[in-house]
């Protein structure tokens, strides 16, 4: 593409480093912008750059949070015995939403993965141990994707709790509520065919 | 969504208010950033703020430029007599990349739309008719999509321009180089057929 100016020329390039999107939507996201009033602009700039300046994360889960203790490790409500361990906030966020767990979150911020350089040192992992090693936690529930990274993490947190007292989980996975058997891959369809749970358990939920 | 933080709250908010991006995609940006290094957010916003407050449009033809007469139009081997009108930027681009012009651009800045409360007024009509009874120019090739919106506006131009000697023509409409016949739309198939050129002419190009 070949601009006729480099004010746009550069805006468009810095929105392209943005995932998921091209030069031509940037272009399409910049020529917007110029057609809306100034203030737009500015209100997301003022926004963006808020965000990135001034975010905390919680000192206890490592979720994101205005205040050094989030809303949800501060609810003296909540079972602090039980960790749910996950990737990053739009995970605490799903959970959140089903209303089905009372405990507490740990937020690794991503999974092990060599490909993308991702360590354990990169993880909150060491500060999850820690806690557990602590005392006061029964049971860890992993949540995290079910993918090669997701279960090599999981495995890694496994190992680092040898000889703790601690139970470790994982959520159950099978065929999606709703969903047509004969269209779920054969991986879930087997697995949910080996952990099938008795059925006047699976009128609770 | 249910967000633990109002910086990140606010900032979905902001960048969700561009066209095309939703509350999800928006979420995955803002923490996409949160994870690069703080530069990048500070080198997308001022480029955002920069573009906003700096861009000028070019005096002549309107196109977006960094300077008070946009390089075409300060061409002085491009051919003044025939304007080419278009919508924005994207299409000047566009035709640029042809290398099948070399006469000027008028960019409208849009088409006349009372759907979207876009009146003749919101566009520079005024000044490509101005331009053209100043003399000068012999003929206006009207670029804007094929829709009703610039069929209006094409129209709404001509009957500007009457009494004047001024030639106007619009882009050829037919079958896309490459396509398929059974696969084209009716109207364009039927349209293509009514304007057949000289089997020669279609050999030039």
């Amino acid at each position: 593409m070949e601009f006729s100016s480099k004010l746009l020329e550069n805006a468009v390039y810095e929105i392209s480093q943005l995932p998921g999107i091209g030069k031509r939507t940037a272009l399409r996201l910049a020529l917007h912008l110029l057609k809306q009033p100034e203030e737009q602009t500015s209100h997301l700039t003022s926004a963006l750059e808020k965000l990135r300046s001034q975010i905390k994360f919680c000192s206890n889960c490592h979720n994101i949070s205005d205040v050094a203790l989030c809303e949800i490790c501060a609810n003296p409500k909540r079972d602090a015995s039980t960790i749910c361990v996950v990737e990053d906030i739009r995970d605490v966020m799903a959970i959140e939403n089903t209303g089905q767990f009372r405990g507490m979150y740990h937020v690794l911020g991503g999974k092990i993965s060599p490909m993308e350089c991702v360590g354990p040192q990169d993880l909150t992992i060491g500060s999850l141990v820690g806690k557990v090693k602590q005392g006061g936690v029964t049971e860890l529930i992993f949540a995290l994707s079910s993918t090669m990274e997701g279960d090599t993490t999981n495995f890694y947190i496994f190992k680092q709790l040898e000889g703790t007292a601690v139970k470790t989980s994982t959520i159950a996975r099978g065929i999606a509520v709703g969903d047509e058997l004969e269209y779920a891959d054969e991986i879930t369809l087997g697995r949910s065919i080996l952990n099938r749970i008795p059925f006047e358990n699976s009128m609770k939920a």
